[in-house]
């Protein structure tokens, strides 16, 4: 029996979708191999790996000036890759300090080029984002790096700052649970494992006139210029997060696109904090309404025995993964895109019943 | 029905590693998930991650002095980051131009540092590997690179040059099918796609002394000690290929590890170069019999026409993968850990039968 899975990532995936991998794992389409047993070169690989880009620049509504990278490492690799190709020509790069994944991508920037914090969070202990003129950029300024949604914090970015130079988003915990307002962008990147994919995948929206010649001395693996130009075939890719990422993007497809995901992604998190809300205190949020998470739900319960046991009572329920972050303690759930409304339904009943008999 | 997969990599698995990971894919022992929908923190994930680490120790014999990483994006980007991490406190990197795999590898070392070859192969068409006394480092040498096998040319590293400097190892194309004598070596790396698990990954051995302090400018995912002090769960890892290659140690464990993977992989080779050298010159093998590679075996017929025809009714017995890189033509037959000696048969006898035919 399925679990209800509300981890924070890599977390639940379409269960079609596994079904179908486990059909084709031993003999892809009849081809008398597992599809991870292919050359990257073969013709079948090769059809899944342009269907996913296919699908994604369909899927996101992805602009032509656009290039779309498969790259390894994670997001984590990519708050290197971002400042060494978009400040090779010089300049530098404003942070959004929202939480904890903003803070260890100015960390690594910093040792790259020249980054500084545009915005500080750390006044409201990381629970909220800039209202609109609190973000401050340096002259020179080549590009602001945002994070637009903080797991650990809960909290989602509204307001999008307009300081007059191109956006750049980390998007791995909401990545295509939401429109992408393209012409704001120089680059949008996240990690697949919440979303669309196991883990071992970042994928890379990359605006195709931000890459100049100053990359070139780079080395192959960390230059953008060098996965667009092999469509991220140039050494072998990482083929099993892509090859699910496609069957993924099919279903988010045929439910309707980013649109739908973004209505079911708000209407799942309404229903939990409508619980909290509600509960006469017993749960609480520390987000503020408007910037509240769609993705990730965090709260506390009056005390952390309370808190303890609410966990192994759900876990009696088959209900996972709802440990706040070691950092910050207390109750996440994470409703990510295949995270099914039964799921939530199950959640929030058993939210009302547990402060019911404790409260 | 399985084919007799020769791919150059990614390549076969065996069979009851796949036919294992089919049955947990939907429900991981009973977990009620995937192991792909798990966190990287949860204890059933960190119980693999720590099997296969502890795995990778015994099989290969690593001593005590490396620590073993999981990272990735393939040998590719580890051609940036040895030359970041190991070059940090300044000094050359020497390198054996023995293919093209090397060529890129030095290609990207020196666009991060001193890099230089300390012998090509270019005069011998990547045919043979240098002879004692042949390859010449520059003072202040902090290591010389060296690529074991390489796939294109199909040719094997059997002097290891003592020029007084720490090797460094490339061996993607025969991982964990030859001992490694670690005490000459201060990093091994390779990609797992051809002996070890599905692609998306690269091992890295790396001698603890050999990480200074001088790294700690690196970005986090470029620095190796970051790697190392997380155990290679600093971010989200490649958990799918780490849960696959955990699977493959076992069966090599099993089979009587390293040296007897070596011996496998002899006897297979030996069986492919026999026919060659017996088919009184229908096939050639460009390669010096000293330094044939036990991994991919390549060699040429009379024609153009004959070699696809081969090809052709090779693909009619269901032999696939056979086809020589596109920068050399001619056929390559790889016989990586997990192809039988069943399907070498199949290969001779046909070579045997071709040759007869058309001769």
């Amino acid at each position: 029996m399925r679990v209800h899975n509300f981890g924070a990532g890599p977390c639940t995936l379409p269960f079609e979708v596994l079904a179908e991998a486990e059909k084709e794992l031993l003999d892809y389409r009849g081809a008398g191999m597992s599809l991870v047993e292919m050359s990257h070169r073969s013709v079948e690989y090769d059809a899944v790996h342009r269907d996913t880009l296919d699908l994604l620049r369909r899927v996101a509504g992805v602009p032509a000036a656009f290039d779309i990278l498969f790259v390894q490492g994670g997001a984590t690799l990519q708050f290197a890759m971002v400042p060494m190709n978009l400040l090779a020509g010089g300049g530098s790069a404003g942070f959004v300090l929202s939480g904890s994944w903003a803070k260890k991508a100015l960390d690594d920037a910093a040792l790259v080029g020249d980054a500084y914090a545009a915005w500080d969070g750390a006044g409201s202990a990381y629970t909220t984002f800039p209202a609109s003129g609190e973000v401050v950029v340096r002259e020179n300024t080549r590009y602001l790096h945002v994070t637009t949604n903080e797991t650990i914090g809960g909290i989602r970015m509204v307001d999008f700052p307009d300081v007059g130079v191109p956006l750049v988003a980390d998007m791995s915990s909401e990545y295509l649970a939401r429109p992408i307002e393209w012409d704001r962008y120089d680059l949008v990147y996240g990690g697949v494992q919440k979303n669309l994919a196991p883990s071992g995948l970042a994928v890379v929206f990359v605006r195709s006139t931000a890459l100049d010649d100053s990359t070139e001395r780079l080395p192959a693996y960390l230059r953008y210029r060098w996965h667009a130009d092999s469509a991220s075939l140039g050494n072998t890719p990482a083929m099993f997060p892509i090859y699910i990422m496609g069957k993924v993007l099919e279903v988010i497809e045929d439910r309707g696109g980013i649109e739908a995901l973004e209505r079911e992604s708000a209407d799942k998190a309404a229903a939990v904090y409508e619980v909290i809300d509600t509960s006469g205190g017993f749960y609480l949020s520390p987000v503020a309404p408007a910037v509240r998470s769609h993705m990730n739900v965090v709260f506390r319960l009056p005390s952390q025995d309370l808190e303890t046991a609410f966990l192994a009572e759900a876990r009696r329920r088959r209900m996972v993964g709802l440990k706040g972050h070691r950092s910050v303690g207390g109750i996440r759930a994470s409703l990510y895109a295949a995270c099914r409304m039964e799921s939530v339904e199950a959640l929030t009943s058993f939210m009302r019943e547990f402060a019911a008999s404790a409260g």
